[in-house]
């Protein structure tokens, strides 16, 4: 994992405070776990009723928590008063998404004064036992603060 | 728009009961109000507690929607006795996901025995207007019930 | 299919001399069969030395002529002395590059001031029947000419 | 990274043989440089013909290394008597592809009976010193010789 210095010396409190103004996080029960510059976790606990057919998590709930994550590790190396927002990003899905919680872990891989690339890794614990769930590729744009 | 023959004269039966079966549906308000062989439509309307920091719905959102009218665009082709699953997808987010309803539309692309590719637009009821907010590649595997 | 208003007066003039420009396009035998405000076509002759283990377009290829048409339909609707380069793409491969010619056909589906969502469309000409080969959604940036 | 066991007791021999049969390998001057289970690397020196309008490779050279190098990796774990074909990739291009040459080092994510993850990395000697340049994620599937 490369390590990166933040541009902003209050990115702590910033990111901190960003991740509390998003009310998804408390509808779905997701709790930010590690933040350092260049990198995010994030946990999201089982929800029988946010699962498909076959009563995994949805592969949109992983989404959510991957692109959130990859967001926030983001979000550590852009400067004061900016914004950030997904551009684009991409998802495979390498087994399915069951067991008692997910967890996601995102690195910046190329940060950037527009745009930032970050990889994103999601696992599933499932019997206490960590394993790998999906990965995402991601695009961020870093905006001025309106 | 291509025209698809569906392989399962039960076609539609079997794709409403499946999307009744997916708990999520209910916990997100989503709709399903359009099914045709090789197409989907899906609509979610806005909710405050599903909203990044901005406002807007969360990516996530956007990807749970899309993704899910994806999988039943696809499943409309698939066999009797099928079971479908998303493999990955890839979403561009292309202006900000505001607005009274969110409305997905997925074609299917290419059907194919094991894998079948899926293009989905979202827009936004916006005011009344429907505006364009992201758009979808997606691929399913077609899977034997288990 | 959008109709857009082209920013620059002199987008075409502007545009066939960039194709020019790129030294691969003469390497690789591709030709520009169409351009309009927000769209490109290319062309690229079969050719045996291409080709991977089947006997088809090797995939570098059919992405060699999708993202040159899609830069090219973003560069249409991009200002006066700017640049375009690829950010990100994503194909997907629907069936063989078999056949007489490759076609890449490039719409711009959201222009912007920093970045452009384009999708793009592979079709074969195999026994002078066209068949859909690849498609591929892409990321613009607009920069300013160094 | 991962370690793998391959399936095929020859599976090295198989992945050479079949390399050796892509003629695309000979044109772009491509080589195979890395071989192991669930890991392949390839290399491309740079040439000035291959490049787009400010003299970087283009970005359809950077996909060819990485989808030549992603299917071999995913290749060494399949069974004797399989074909590999890739189903779909992205790809986020960080810096420009500028230097002496081009190398790909892909990794398995997760092989599976059907489909296969691949992680691909590209960077660029660049005076020597080696630079970051793309990322890719990779679907290969598996196919029975025919």
């Amino acid at each position: 994992m490369k390590t990166f210095e933040p541009r902003d010396p209050d990115w702590e409190a910033r990111c901190r405070a960003k991740v509390d103004l998003q009310p998804i996080m408390r509808t779905l029960g997701i709790e930010l776990t590690g933040l350092e510059p260049g990198f995010c976790e994030m946990r999201m606990p089982f929800r029988a009723d946010l699962t498909q057919q076959h009563g995994f998590f949805h592969a949109g709930m992983v989404t959510t928590l991957a692109d959130n994550a990859g967001g926030f590790a983001g979000y550590t190396l852009m400067p004061a008063g900016s914004e950030v927002l997904a551009v684009e990003f991409k998802v495979n899905l390498m087994s399915p998404a069951k067991g008692e919680a997910m967890i996601a872990r995102a690195r910046v891989l190329k940060p950037g004064r527009t745009l930032t690339v970050v990889s994103v890794e999601v696992s599933m614990l499932d019997g206490g036992v960590e394993k790998d769930c999906a990965v995402m590729q991601q695009t961020l744009i870093c905006l001025p603060s309106s």
